[in-house]
């Protein structure tokens, strides 16, 4: 098996959360997964065409699996998938030798790479963070690696300085990226097409309109309440058809417009989990189950938005599902 | 063994770091943990008259240190202190049920309580927060809480609102509080009085002044440097001699002038475990060793103010060691 | 006449607000103060025992007064006054020349000296602030300055260097303070006794705790809700009784719990003018009328706040009227 | 005169600075306006091709002109351009009064419009904001209002809320729109198309790409370092030349990288005056002279930096008016 390669990063990378049992929030319960609904809601995001699965991220409950859980996750996850699309495990812990311990054991099970983060209890600075991302490429040169770039799990934005040095390393593929900001010409410009920036699906057209070449692919958190919409933006792209896409873009901003707390990431930050997983319940494609502790409590009004934005995001790729399914059966015929 | 209570919060919890072998900055060390320099140092502290121990915070690399070595540093000190002072030990991880885990096994290996941080992947809000206090105190309901308030580590100050609601769990007998802000009056007033807030020692006078009722003694990081002078400072603040307790006060802000990089906190906290133990090495009551991965490298500049300050605490702590020695042989002769 | 010095910086610093007319809100109006309450006011305030006069600060609406307005207020403060207590007037501006050309006028009009913060458009470095505070000095050396600290009207705390430096200007007499925060004992220091750091009357015993040498005053904008309490506060201070003053501290506390919405200073600023204004009218001691524009409207929960704590404020000050009355009159007997 | 309108948004509107004498820095000076470059500068920048001018903004000195001379400047300004252009004249003052005061002489001198940001003393929330901009655009109907949304020196970003408000009012043609960052799509939503965002320079080609329809012009700085070039990417743009336009932006990005000290537009707003001043100078294609007090120091690495931005853009717009001359003659011949 060869490593997946910056070459891999096309299309959308859907994130899927890790079902939970009904008993999930209590403190006491040890096996919270729910392994059925795992692998059946992971291959049902590669049947439906989504091209890489990416888990154990924010929403994904990378801070609140045990161990024994979240290995147990990974395996049922890579397993359900068979090598149809690459899977990027979550791997982000405080420090760096149980980030690699992790890793390995990733690696193990046939993890095509990790989606990474950087240890957050002290803020890392640009030396840091580099160092850190290259004590685990070193140790599990093997695994791709996708950046986890996210200000207010990370403690702030990494750099272009920062992207400068994690383009240097082989196995770092790709960045999941914020919300399009200032800083992201630069931050584009400071990786020199060595590593892809995958921007959120409802940025995708915005950012490829910006830099066409560069901008293959998105990571997908709305892909976990149904992802033909996504997937319908990767065709639209992939073809150039511009109105079409941009078509889809303006969908996705309306399906979202509910979703973040007065319009705030900071306060969306501070439940995402909960919101993520209201979400994609409310939208019915897979059950993500209740949340683990500590992240369960959440402002009903908040939770409300968030309901919304999934009845929108389910009702939305439902349409583009028929709309697949229409132009297949008519290439069929 | 009864539980340790509000009642015996009193004096200096010493903070001491977690002693490193001369590999400990290389990711594959797995081993890093120098447990004979963990036992001396312990022990020395409190033969030297800290009123109790605290390990595995920010610069005792609780973030840094794996689950084997974490365990087994705690037994090393518990044993070492055998009893004569209540040990805390650093339980915050990224969420409630790998706390309660490790928790459990402190209270196994005789620890009389945890230092406690709350997960900070995703900021907690006041109901998450509390949530989080509440399902470990009811887990492990032998141990006592020192509830870590660090507005960098932990994202974002405790809330008075959340001194309040700590106050009534009755596992929480102490925080750690950070620098004297604002809301010190109202959180302190939020507690009731059922917990202990403790100022770090060069902030002991002061809050002492504001609250002589309340502020019964002070967490103490710069300890490690010598614990002669905090020892001093609460036999002043405990005979009520004002003035000699200021001038101590005094000397500690004289010493601590160049611990923090520009003044600011926010700055320190990128490299507190590097600062803290720098000082530490450079004071020489104890040898703290090398950073653990991924937090090793730091601003030359900022290593220079550091290891003035461990010049300086060294210094004052051998003096107040003199008059301490002098006073014991004077009251023996 | 002789200038202001840092010696007079002693006792209750009351800051009014500038009375206006029932058409003050509507932009059109162009004669918003009302003078005849301005001059009532501001004798009955020096009549009542306040130990100096600020205008023209924040709630004073330096910022909102035409400068036809404001010069004509000045003088009928000025005039009402009659020497009796010494007057500092806003002379704040967008820059120096402006500034240099209101402190002239004030200072023919017989003002003792400036309330004075910094240009805020761009925010000022150090050596910009500095260099501001500095010319206007040397411009009208015959007006004492009180400086003043508003983090957030004037882009951030002023720092320890900037204290020293200012300290070394010798029209510098004070500093009107924020809220207590880290930084007060490291100002403190800076300012070496030559100029005096006035905390808010609610905040002056606590820093009287601290340093009882060098905290000789307060600013009150509360004494504008009654100033008998401050006044008693500053005899309380004055003969060192401790138990008296921390009393009335406390009471001061209780006073203004509901004053600051959601606790925040952030939020407080945003609305300063109108909350201040509402408390002073529901408190009755003096009428300070409708708010200029543009600072004129406010969230409902955020006013009944305000409301409450003027009415605290004005019982308050009623009894410790009571108390003044009956002691003078047994001191007649 | 017919006031000009939303569709007159188009082109290059720049900004140029209020050339100062030799001795403005001393804030004894009073006549700080070197009249006859104002009116060769602005006679330039229109014979060269901008669409319209801003003056009196941060770099144009709104806050730190005094009332007499800036009312000066404004008239030869506007003699000099002699109705080939609109003229937008900054009436940003610390009150509503004071602005309307102001743009009401404006409107007297010939003005188009405004350059109108908010008061800045207390931050306005959403409703003081629009209250704001009702009163004055109710009070001189005549006058066009381009508001000026800059985060640092207003208090924060306008929010989309506030762009929906602004929209309902006719005077107001366009904004000033700060770097482009995440909520760039929301608040062009929030318009309605009833109001043109104007981005910088440097931005312009971007924010065309998402939203060819809506994005009709810029606010240009560096037009006062040569306006050939933003003048030909207008030219480019208006015809729908995508590759050359792609290339300009891409040279404006070039010229900018110095610019921004340590990329940070917070630290750059510390010293905006002094940074365009020192380009705009080092340039040389009009002479903007020192700054007025109180924003007169500068870092010199910071100072190093403008300069070398400007000698780029001089290059860069001696290239493009190279070859304007050249198609010129070429279509002469």
């Amino acid at each position: 098996m060869t490593r997946v390669t910056v070459e891999d990063v096309e299309g959308v990378f859907a994130i899927m959360p890790t079902p939970a049992t009904p008993d999930a929030t209590d403190p006491a319960c040890m096996n919270s997964v729910d392994h059925e609904e795992s692998a059946r809601a992971a291959a049902a995001l590669v049947d439906d065409g989504v091209h890489a699965l990416m888990v154990n991220g924010t929403f994904g409950e990378g801070a609140t699996l045990t161990w024994d859980e979240h290995r147990a996750f990974a395996r049922t996850v890579i397993d359900a998938v068979a090598g149809r699309v690459p899977v990027f495990v979550g791997a982000t812990t405080l420090n760096t030798r149980d980030t690699i311990t992790r890793a390995s054991t990733f690696a193990d099970l046939g993890a095509s790479g990790l989606l990474l983060g950087r240890p957050m209890w002290s803020p890392c600075d640009d030396a840091t963070t580099l160092g850190f991302y290259r004590d685990v490429a070193a140790a599990v040169p093997d695994l791709g690696i996708v950046v986890y770039d996210n200000p207010v799990a990370f403690d702030g934005k990494l750099s272009p300085r920062v992207y400068a040095g994690l383009s240097e390393i082989p196995q770092v593929i790709a960045a999941k990226y914020p919300t399009l900001g200032p800083s992201f010409l630069a931050d584009l410009e400071a990786t020199g097409g060595r590593l892809r920036i995958l921007p959120v699906e409802r940025d995708w057209y915005w950012a490829w309109r910006w830099a066409p070449d560069s901008i293959t692919g998105c990571w997908s958190g709305s892909a976990s309440c149904g992802p033909h919409t996504s997937v319908v933006l990767a065709e639209r792209i992939a073809t150039g058809d511009d109105a079409a896409a941009r078509r889809i873009a303006e969908e996705l901003r309306e399906c979202g417009r509910t979703f973040f707390p007065q319009g705030s990431f900071e306060l969306f930050s501070r439940y995402n989990v909960q919101l993520e997983k209201i979400r994609i319940d409310e939208a019915g494609y897979l059950r993500a189950g209740p949340c683990r502790p500590p992240y369960v409590d959440c402002p009903p009004e908040y939770a409300e938005g968030a309901a919304e934005s999934g009845r929108r995001l389910a009702a939305l790729s439902a349409r583009y599902a028929a709309e697949r399914a229409a132009t297949a059966s008519g290439s069929r015929a």
